[in-house]
């Protein structure tokens, strides 16, 4: 992939540098290159002679060389010429007579100059494998010469929303006992955010046989299938069937202490055979399955879910072996907030002046997630935060 | 713009509930629809006792209606029945016998009900003007049938290089005193985090006047332009002067009290005329001038100042007034970092358990960056920190 196309894509191996870099000795200041020798000694009081022989041109390679008693004229990132080991900043020198300069400072073997090894050496590695790509890697990689890069193919994410209650968010006026299918977009928001291809499988009613059948055709293709999975009992219990008649290996879980989130599905199915192409076209025995979550029907809750142990799943899928750090923000919390033992609590909250404060409603509410600046976390074992609590807050970006 | 291509847009006007939502009284767990005042005083011990006279299907307007001394069958998400005021859990019944129910706990009017008007009312604003839309954003937008929304255009940010020695990336094998353009492609990444579409326009030598044609043409198609301005003081100060003739109103500052980053440049000038879409093809008298930023040559500082000042210019260009939150981490420094003051140092850092180590290195070292986690920022006031100290550092994503 070229690297205009790869911020932010996953290296899938390290990047070595083809050559040394910068590749010759620069000089980091603008000034003359000498001889540090011919600099010992010399002092404000008592400056040293250098005749100028020379200047380095940008860009190009030095003809003048640096004999004792002499010096050439350096702008900043030019190479260095032959004979000379040192660079003396222009601050430090004066023109004593035409084409002579005075010099007050001495200067050290290797001031002023950047060694021709010293951003990278030749074969050494300069991204590693795994790293999901930011700016300034680009910008080493251009550096080096390198103009394209392995990078991971991005994890194909199929979407499901169930539910017979569940309309298109076009529809403009629903009848009683409809919603609008408000999670779809919300995750596929999500899963771009984590380097997965969101895929829209659209809704399906709350019929066993119809999820059945368009879990198996999205399980040839996808590499996650995520599935809104209804709110009632009855509907979860339904969408869990199914999914375990997908298997091998099977559901890992279902039922997770967290609020809100509770009834959360983890499980792997078998890939369906049929030729997506990361996978060589067929189920190969020791293959890692297609991960499947089933999230709460309650856009709210799903969204919770998701962004703690979806987004992760996706990067690891997609060969991300270290998340991106996330905004934080500590904050002292303005009121109790109690919770559950043995339950991880997840708390919408706003943040002002050092301050977080708890938007409480229903799971059902959408609003709460859009008023919040953030989230806290209550672990399992706690019961609880009082007010004046410092509490690290997860910023929504 | 439809809401699946709007995560991370900024919005261009609120956005209100066109009605309010969820529209219709839910249910938000599974039991039974009841008048409250027939479970009053209702116990383990003194069950009431209910006649189911039906039950509520997802996605449908319920026909019964709950009248005294009667039930309805809820599931999670259903809508309320008429003559209901609350939804007892099912945890908290028992089939007496068929078509009757016990109820062995009292619910209070609304309880396990969300309202009508609960997650937004008719024409309450639910998406501020600026937001940066957020995946929980459009999942609202999507609930309230909301699927197109106004958004701010990205600015275009054109991006040159300058300098003799600066060759494409492309270039295998360099000349001494060559170096690859390595900033381009960085800056671009920073560009696009931003929300900005980033522009290459290429490199150009170290000549003022095919600087100046660049930099016209580019002013009459951009709404922020960015120039890596060479390394020595001679192309810098050839930078700024056509830069100055580009005005007005022309140059805000050169030179910055950040290190790295001294060289900086900061101007406002006059937009082309010729047709921007943005700007309805002309300059009127009082519209606000392109910025054009004026970079250090080296790639590591430019990168630095762009991180500090430009990618907020480029938010704050297209429409978002509050940047999104940074990820951050406290860590303890682990050794001294001297600092001049009057001066804003950045210095990168790794972290490891808590502690932060910097990474030394010359400012023309690209290496710095990538091997660095993030950075910190020792202020103008202060002379350095010492080992031990508690410091922010803002992680690199």
């Amino acid at each position: 992939m070229p690297l205009g196309e790869a911020p932010r894509r996953v290296t899938a191996e390290p990047v070595h540098a083809p050559r040394e870099l910068p590749g010759f000795a620069r000089s980091t200041v603008d000034g003359y290159a000498v001889r540090a020798a011919d600099t010992y000694g010399v002092s404000e009081g008592l400056p040293g002679y250098l005749t100028v022989t020379g200047a380095v041109l940008m860009g190009t390679e030095p003809t003048a060389e640096v004999k004792p008693g002499t010096a050439v004229t350096m702008p900043t990132g030019g190479a260095l010429p032959r004979g000379a080991d040192a660079v003396v900043m222009i601050e430090y020198t004066a023109e004593a007579m035409p084409g002579t300069i005075e010099v007050v400072r001495p200067v050290a073997p290797g001031e002023g100059v950047v060694r021709a090894d010293e951003d990278a050496r030749a074969g050494q590695q300069i991204i590693p494998n795994g790293r999901t790509l930011r700016p300034q890697d680009l910008g080493m990689l251009a550096a080096a010469g390198v103009t394209r890069v392995r990078v991971r193919a991005r994890p194909v994410v199929t979407i499901f929303s169930t539910g017979d209650e569940v309309v298109p968010p076009e529809t403009e006026m629903l009848r009683p006992g409809q919603v609008r299918d408000a999670t779809s977009v919300a995750l596929a928001a999500l899963v771009a955010e984590a380097g997965g291809v969101p895929v829209h499988a659209g809704i399906v009613p709350d019929d066993p046989a119809t999820l059945e059948t368009k879990l198996r055709e999205a399980l040839v293709a996808s590499d996650v299938i995520v599935i809104s999975a209804g709110s009632s009992v009855g509907t979860r219990d339904e969408t869990a069937s199914v999914v375990a008649r997908l298997g091998p290996p099977g559901i890992w879980c279902h039922g997770l202490a967290i609020k809100p989130g509770k009834p959360t599905l983890l499980a792997e199915c078998a890939r369906g055979s049929g030729g997506h192409i990361g996978s060589g076209g067929h189920s190969v025995s020791g293959e890692p399955g297609i991960p499947v979550i089933g999230l709460p029907g309650n856009p709210r809750s799903a969204l919770v879910v998701f962004r703690l142990l979806g987004m992760d799943l996706i990067r690891l899928v997609g060969g991300c072996t270290a998340p991106p750090p996330e905004p934080s923000v500590r904050a002292r919390l303005d009121r109790d907030l109690a919770s559950a033992t043995g339950r991880l609590d997840v708390v919408q909250v706003t943040v002002s002046g050092g301050a977080a404060t708890p938007v409480f409603g229903l799971s059902a509410l959408l609003s709460v997630l859009t008023v919040a600046d953030g989230y806290i976390v209550i672990p399992e074992e706690a019961t609880g935060f009082d007010a004046g609590t410092e509490v690290d807050v997860t910023l929504y970006r």
